[in-house]
């Protein structure tokens, strides 16, 4: 046998989620009967919009007929046409991104993972903590240096940058997932600031962006002075569009990113990404793009703005129940997640599982995203709006 | 900046399709009244079959109602009835696969790219030249040791193994892209014999296998004995089905290959590739699996094995124009591909541009495939069959 990469040796067995089906499904099998709720994985639940699916049957049919065909997509870096559709969303709200800075993937976890292949092995990764477990997972893969910053209950769960603490790559959420935490734009500007004078760069994960309401919380990095000679952005339609299941995200990397190679030109980082996504991906599906365009129409926009409003209606069914049991939270507010101290002072698991056993919920443990989750507790507001008041009216009931 | 990851730097700058779009790009707007006909990549034209679109189409059906709508895949490794279908298929042609074995990608392309993540990179790669320049860039950009076996006149572009080298990871493609020769049962069962003797991995990509019409030539390398303990077997709908826009392959991992872990423990492959999936990947979208499950059906597996004739009597075409000019090649047969040698003792690129000049006509330089593609050519079946009659009749015409 070859030798293996030992770094996936050191990494936790199983990815978490995969964890808590498998603890789940052992639950189900032993009470057949038990009436589950899940409101552990940040999966959405509403229907896609039905402009979205008839674009993506339209692009079906195109595949069936010989001058409509597609086959490659010659750069595999997505279609103008959606493309130039996520460049006019971002204008919506502000923010310019030319087309050509823009990347379709498969979904924001993929680039995520893989955005790290164009940096060398000997970097330091700096990762909130607790943080979406990619971040880490990914980069322990490939043996790199990973440091914490520590999001907790004293900063509202909003880690800032520590100026006696290099770094050369910064992963940051907002809004947070698992926490909900949200950054200011003063708060991202801090964090651009730092970046700058570390000459890192910041991979900044907006997939929930299409849940803030409030003024002054940046729907994009690039919203904030600076982001442009720092930032790479991910997002994705997973939770902007209920494509979860249909696969399609886009990765921005501004053209002032630049590096300096061996030979002492300079190489654009769009470049660098270029030629990995050339030889290790082929690009999306050609009908999901046809669904994807179709999420930034006026109808798809406001379908689709529709079930954002129901998550958010969920989310304050969760909050409001947390009120009145007086636990503490962050998130909710321009985020579907909830994020929870576990009554008692009961440890993460230790409150999964009673929250399985006997009310037949499920959540996710904190302590899956990191130490400083230990005691703290993840609901989604991505399920059925029933089912969620169900569940909080069981988690009231609860005794502890 | 961070530090980049200098085997980037070290690597061609474009991936050859890429470039070669670059050259037919600056011609055809040089000459915008040439007709160009393009036999150059390996991309199919033929439209999708009816039944495997209705299949798609009714997938998206089913993600705009509620009580059908798919989200997350729980495994990420592919719906169990795309897997049992594609189990089936192994089974038609006398190859036992347990859908457990199976997973499935958005391309071969992907997981080619992507499997060398879960070994060390101090192992050495033994690449047949010419090949599909995916696996070496693959493994220069994690700075592994590349090392070649011939592919030449001599053997008939089917190199063998040399006893006195030693491999970790081995690439066999069969039949072969770029060259169209293809492996017979008991020269793979030479290569199965040296991967074990030299406790290698056989990665073996049978993206073409649909084209096979001999006897004696294997469809898959688990149709050889021994190979269960020693390869990974990667196919793809692209060419089996049209799917090059569509997105859709699998990759087939024996249970018996296990490999000891630093503490001892046995680890198997699926699951430490199920690892790196798993933080890296989340899925195939679900209408394209249900359009890929329709593929192995009874009425997909006959509209497309049309598909593949057409395309044979292509591949007809091009191999009668070249024995007209006397003209040595192999491929053709079995194979989607005619590889041949340049008249006139030509450089490929020299080639390429006199049938891109002189009879406007897009083919790729075999020395884009490694230096023992240098004087030889590569045309592709994946035309229109008026069009490729075109393309032959515009070479015979050609001055040398």
């Amino acid at each position: 046998m070859p030798h293996l990469n030992e770094n996936f040796l050191k990494l936790e067995k199983n990815y978490l989620f995969i964890n808590i089906a498998k603890k789940v499904n052992a639950f189900a099998a032993a009470n057949p009967d038990a009436d589950i709720i899940r409101m552990g994985i940040g999966d959405v639940t509403q229907p896609i919009a039905r402009c979205v699916i008839d674009a993506m049957k339209k692009g079906a049919d195109e595949m069936a007929v010989k001058e409509t065909f597609k086959g490659y997509e010659d750069s595999g870096t997505g279609y103008d046409f959606l493309k130039e559709a996520i460049s006019g969303y971002y204008k919506s709200f502000g923010v310019d991104i030319k087309p050509e800075e823009i990347r379709v993937n498969d979904g924001a976890k993929s680039d995520c993972g893989n955005i790290v292949d164009i940096f060398g092995d000997d970097n330091t990764v700096l990762i909130t903590d607790p943080a979406y477990p990619v971040y880490v997972d990914t980069n322990r893969m490939n043996g790199r240096k990973v440091i914490f910053a520590d999001s907790n209950e004293e900063n509202g769960f909003a880690a800032m940058p520590d100026s006696g603490v290099h770094a050369d790559l910064i992963y940051l959420c907002s809004p947070n997932n698992p926490t909900g935490s949200v950054y200011t734009e003063q708060q991202l500007k801090a964090w651009i600031d730092y970046a700058i004078k570390n000459d890192a760069i910041i991979i900044y994960d907006s997939a929930y962006e299409a849940f803030i309401t409030e003024e002054g919380i940046p729907r994009s990095i690039f919203a904030v002075e600076g982001a442009r000679h720092c930032a790479i952005e991910m997002c994705s339609l997973s939770k902007t569009a209920g494509f979860t299941g249909m696969r399609c995200g886009y990765t921005v990397i501004p053209d002032e990113l630049c590096a300096e190679a061996g030979d002492g030109s300079m190489v654009k980082l769009t470049d660098l990404w270029g030629r990995r996504q050339g030889s290790k991906f082929n690009g999306v599906s050609y009908p999901v793009q046809c669904a994807a365009a179709a999420v930034f129409s006026e109808e798809g926009l406001k379908q689709t703005a529709e079930n954002i409003k129901y998550y958010q209606r969920n989310a304050k069914v969760i909050a409001d129940a947390l009120d009145e049991m007086g636990i503490k939270y962050t998130g909710g507010k321009n985020s579907p997640y909830i994020w929870f101290k576990c009554p008692n002072g009961m440890g993460s698991w230790e409150f999964f599982d009673k929250l399985l056993e006997e009310a037949n919920v499920v959540g996710t443990p904190g302590a899956g995203f990191g130490k400083n989750g230990e005691g703290w507790f993840r609901l989604t507001a991505f399920g059925d709006a029933e089912r969620t008041k169900e569940a909080m009216e069981r988690f009231k009931k609860l005794k502890f």
